[in-house]
């Protein structure tokens, strides 16, 4: 990733879903599966915050898919 | 990946599938398999849809292969 | 990856598998092992056709070996 | 990562964890889960210590999540 | 990576191994540990012959380590 | 990684190990546990020599965490 592009559909997706304090699931590379509503995203994380309101930083190259919770 | 080049025929495949509404199946670097047609495109990720028309955001880190569905 | 060096020794191998039109084995990083010909490529994607001439699409970051078929 | 960029939210979280010597849990692409106090970060790496004091290097394209400890 | 710089050590170590046809194992990110001679490196492969002279082409992101056979 | 800086603490850390001819755990991401001393680093590697002096190169690519054997 050279520069982070805030104008790309995904990373918009992503601040809509931050906005709307959408849950979601997050996949991971190790193939956890977290849940919980994203509070920032940068260029290298994004930190989820669960029920607990616990915020956990997730590294963005350890990401797998992103899906609303069902 | 310096810069995203839509030039490319990988980028273009992607771009078919996506105009032919396409049912195509993703194969990712945690093993899942998942199935669904690609919405949009961007540098860091593809989006695909269910059949209950669900987007899942993929990141291409994590993209193994792509095929049409069988 | 900062330019696509076609120059380069492992690319125009993979220039000349096309044109011979070589049964070659790929491995891949969830321990895939993918059998075909390859179509073309580019400096994402290697594409690779099937015995039923179905194209699969494969993302350079997963590979991890390529060999003739034996 | 092109640059360092030490203004980012989740370089300045880390640096937060730091100052306050919060013990954290760091996922691993290993699946492993190491839990100390982080004691520096670099573009490369962060370093945590343990119980004893003993520090460990570790790199940040093998970082998963990180969140303080329970 | 950049630009393949020919002047590290670990760069010059693969080009020493080439020119005195050593025995190497590589053991790569899907735990698989290949035994051969390396007959070129670019900077995205390596490529390896076996003990029948069939050349395999690996790529560096897959690498893990490499060693003398003992 | 952009260019080897080596003013960096991770850096100058491993170079101190180096010298002072630290034995060191290296975990690298196939799990495999390596130990040994490391003799040189370059951007792309480090080389660990193990006690009956042979060599291993090790890509950084490859590398989870490093610490002192214990």
């Amino acid at each position: 990733m050279t520069e982070f592009d805030t104008g790309l559909p995904s990373v918009r997706q992503v601040q809509t879903y931050i906005k709307d304090q959408q849950e979601v699931e997050l996949k991971l590379s190790t193939d956890d599966l977290l849940i919980g509503k994203i509070i920032w995203q940068d260029s290298y994380c994004l930190c989820l915050v669960d029920h607990y309101n616990q915020p956990t930083i997730i590294w963005r190259q350890a990401i797998v898919y992103l899906k609303q919770k069902a």
